[in-house]
């Protein structure tokens, strides 16, 4: 390695600090518990967890892992592996580390995005000891300047005993003025947290970490991992339809204006096809206040549709990476990243009136929804920021595809076997085959609505018995409890919904 | 009548808009929209509604009712048995009602108490058509100087066509300088909601209506009902001790300071217990961000525990209201009463770092909690405002007693049969026989302290039963899906839990 990344540690104390991958790692002790920077593929520490993951292969060694949200380049994996959780917060989304919690082997804390460092803060989570954050640099005053991500670090390393920074050579120093640091004051003198929109600029560019705390400098040079979304399908496309027609509507009873009011989007394939089905809209002069800033995002503003975009990371598919970095600086006057207990932060959600699209992994005839759990007991990726966001929203979204397996599957049942969003938290609902507009609907209208506009035809005839027959016994919500999870049972014992 | 009620008319132009309780109701038309004065059996509009029901069961019509929470004066089951109501929202906790809305008779829409006026304003529920208010005065102005509660009053007032004002003269005109009217700016130029303690004074002293909309006025004397909170028990005693003690070690470890953190609590006999509790405890200089003051906040002040109480509504028992009637101008500088907007608010909740603690109907072994949902089916009164306060709380704290119906109901299930709030937004359970810290627990972790501390002796076995088989079959929170809800099936079927 040569040493041209000297002129990226401006505070020229700190050069002497520079050490290897394991090097650093050695500051770790079994038992430690560590924030790392990471948000969802972006941004995360890479060098020092794959050095660290490897020590604990040879020497078998256990830490809780908090960082952002879910990790890049199988550093999720290749912790698992090797054992090294015993605790994971808040989020992640990796099959082998999905597998060990399932098993019983990793404890996984499933937290709202926003609320991990407010926990951290008043001490109702153990304190870090080691913060590890990605970087682009380090400021004349010792500032850390994040990546592609900001989630979590810069809390983590404001509380951290000691933090270790990785330089990513590989992470354009354009990145430098892109995020926007700021950090709740202290109670009982807290004071409103000053964002009013999208493109609010209020704190710092950089992490203000005094120099003395930062303990080992790492120069790493791994780019981030490619967003895994897929290109939108013919089911995806017909979601965006029906939400696009039904704003479309709004706009023209004049509930919405038609720039609308800024967008957060989940995660994933179908939120992102969401998205992408703006562009053909009336829609314009867009803005976004999200989690994770997509492909999507960047084709919006390409087509001239969206005019900022505020997100806690930038996680994108290699050839639009390759597009947007070509010219950031095009991009940077619309874009503000931010940490996750602000981009999430309930009460910049209510001010700004969000309209939130979600995905759900199933919903419930009263639109109940479950984000997480498969049959009710398996985790999948947990929670995220959808409940930060669902419960605060102008208008809650959430989206699927009304089948999955191949039609042995349902996603539409008369009980949720788990529940991450009630009722009262969603407002419409949306498959393929249509949207429902669950807004000042009681649960029995609820279920009318949603059965016929959002269930595949071969599973409506299921509903419309099971719902009737509960009408029969009654109730606010009307149930049959002794057979309203017997879908999810049959799916457990026979691989599908299906009557035996 | 006199005419002693002209000086609480103090816009001499709306004098001669003074009608029988009669003739204002003949404003009302079938299929209207009102938004009605009331939350918690305080400050409703009493005579207007009451002619409303007798002219209903006279000559059959139907509206929909909004109010601030539930009514006093038996205003629900009056209106419910006169079938006058076709749509309810967004509380209640009238036996009368709630029959008919499991009835499917009346579409009861369950909310969030905060969310209510924020739908209304954004056009996504109907339009309120005549507001019918409580007042102790109309100023020079034409403001409304609301009584014992303030609820949505002001938005109603402010978003009607027409605004009837129920002038009380029970109601002491002392009242007058308790209230802070508040409403948050539109977007998209909203602005942060200025309230940063307890005591924050940020709005008028008054619903500033414009007087001609004010389109009828109506004298009333009919005092607020009482409230029906029942004495300390020995098991809400233990709840109680349970809770001080855990605070105590929460200040031990200089996790809160010895005045707390502003304190909520829900509407009932078991949080009012709880803090009464807090009379014998070691903390001080306490303060109250809550919905509802209830008898315990003013024995707090007495008893020198509690300096500042803010709600939307004061309800109390006839010996505590005549003795705080008796000297309110004591009490009056350390109250305010705010709209529900903003006694609720995510934003101010978050901000303010509040201990809340609400009641349970039952919880599960994860933590989950039903607080609405009789059997899954049955609406018991409405999420109120528990979700308002549990998302968004520093502490969340659920209380119940560990048994219902004479032991034949254990409050503790394998999985609950409705879901209010999530294992996400639950920190700490507490029944009588012991209480379980949920903080960053995996539900593996919260299930073992949840049977262990808060299980009636008789019901641990079964549980521990349950969760021994279900770790069998594994997950990150391992259910038995065709048993999670037999509990609840069996109570259905026989009338206990207790297996055949």
């Amino acid at each position: 390695m040569t040493e041209d990344f000297l002129h990226r540690i401006r505070h020229k104390g700190l050069r002497e600090r520079v050490v290897s991958a394991e090097q650093a790692a050695s500051l770790i002790h079994d038992g430690m518990v560590l924030g790392m920077s990471g948000f969802t593929r972006a941004g995360e520490a890479k060098a020092v967890p794959m050095a660290l993951a490897e020590r604990a292969r040879q020497n078998p060694m256990k830490v809780t892992l908090m960082t952002g949200a879910s990790l890049g380049n199988d550093l999720d994996k290749t912790m698992a592996e090797a054992q090294l959780l015993s605790r994971r917060i808040p989020f992640m989304s990796d099959p082998a580390l999905r597998r060990a919690i399932n098993a019983g082997e990793v404890m996984y804390i499933d937290q709202h995005l926003s609320e991990t460092v407010e926990q951290l803060r008043t001490c109702q989570l153990p304190p870090v000891d080691i913060a590890i954050i990605e970087a682009v640099a380090i400021t004349e005053q010792g500032g850390i300047l994040p990546t592609t991500s900001v989630g979590n670090s810069a809390s983590f390393a404001l509380l951290a005993e000691k933090v270790i920074v990785e330089i990513n050579l590989s992470q354009s120093e354009q990145l430098e003025g892109l995020h926007d640091i700021y950090i709740p004051t202290y109670r009982p003198t807290r004071t409103p947290i000053p964002v009013v929109s999208a493109e609010s600029r209020v704190g710092f560019p950089f992490i203000p970490v005094p120099p003395e705390r930062i303990a080992a400098i790492v120069i790493s040079t791994k780019l981030d991992s490619s967003s895994t979304v897929q290109e939108p399908d013919e089911e995806t496309r017909a979601i965006a339809g029906h939400l696009t027609d039904f704003l479309k509507n709004e706009v023209a009873h004049s509930r919405l204006p038609s720039h609308l009011q800024p967008l957060q989007a989940g995660i994933g394939t179908i939120a992102n096809a969401v998205l992408h089905g703006f562009i053909d809209s009336p829609f314009h002069d867009l803005t976004m206040y999200s989690e994770v800033l997509q492909d999507s995002t960047f084709d919006l503003m390409d087509a001239g549709k969206m005019v900022f975009a505020s997100g806690s990371s930038i996680t994108l598919s290699a050839p639009k990476y390759a597009e947007v970095m070509a010219r950031f600086q095009d991009y940077k006057p619309k874009l503000i990243l931010r940490p996750q207990e602000i981009s999430n932060h309930p009460e910049v959600v209510r001010r700004l009136g969000l309209i939130c699209i979600n995905t759900a992994l199933e919903f419930d005839i009263y639109g109940n929804v479950n984000s997480t759990h498969v049959m009710g007991t398996n985790m999948m990726n947990g929670i995220g920021g959808s409940g930060d966001f669902a419960r605060n929203a102008f208008l809650s979204v959430f989206v699927t595809k009304s089948l999955a397996k191949g039609g042995r599957i349902s996603s539409v049942v008369p009980m949720v076997s788990h529940v991450d969003h009630t009722e009262h938290d969603v407002d419409i609902l949306v498959t393929e085959q249509g949207l429902a507009d669950l807004r000042g609907l009681a649960p029995r209208e609820r279920a009318r609505v949603i059965i016929r506009n959002c269930v595949a035809p071969e599973w409506r005839p299921a509903l419309e018995d099971y719902l009737g027959r509960a009408l029969v016994r009654g109730g606010h919500t009307p149930h049959l409890l002794e057979e309203a999870l017997s879908w999810h049972d049959r799916l457990r014992r026979t691989g599908s919904m299906r009557p035996e």
